[in-house]
């Protein structure tokens, strides 16, 4: 995806608790609805994500006002208030794209 | 980490090849001795990084200044040339990031 720059994206880092299996799968689904509903958004561009030790979900906006509006979604606001059962440290970092190079197919 | 804002984030994602044995043991020796080169650069911050289907990096900076100066060391730049042997796809965001919240410890 080559979007139109500037354009913003949201840097979500996080570490997980040691969560039992019921917990983890209910963080996955919980997971996977927020990228659902996230691509539901007017001014959505986009999201990449990937977990090891560290998770890193950055997703991709037109600009401020879209995050914005995403923040303050009811449902993205719910399970926003139950981050710190899953989460030990977590950190969220709002960043204006300058400019984007990219190689290859996705 | 909190660094104050604003400072300069470069959100690297790729794909990989289909590499053999042999030149996934070589990506990922590369790939670690980049991390630790970047962190020697003179305005180096930070770096998350996690690898599932996608691979994100993300390192974060003082300023552009400081980028372009890691950008142009030989040791990376001779990494960079090489980069189309390992990935299918891959795309560099720069990006500055205007505000960080954080919650727990790292």
């Amino acid at each position: 995806m080559l979007s139109t720059t500037p354009y913003y994206a949201v840097i979500f880092t996080s570490k997980l608790q040691d969560l039992s299996e019921e917990d983890l799968l209910l963080y996955a689904k919980l997971s996977d609805r927020m990228v659902e509903l996230a691509a539901e958004q007017d001014g959505y561009l986009g999201v990449d994500s990937a977990r090891n030790e560290v998770g890193i979900t950055v997703s991709y906006w037109r600009d401020l006002e879209s995050i914005k509006e995403w923040k303050t979604n009811s449902e993205h606001t719910m399970a926003r208030n139950q981050r710190k059962l899953f989460y030990k440290h977590y950190n969220t970092r709002i960043a204006v794209v300058e400019r984007e190079y990219e190689f290859g197919l996705i």
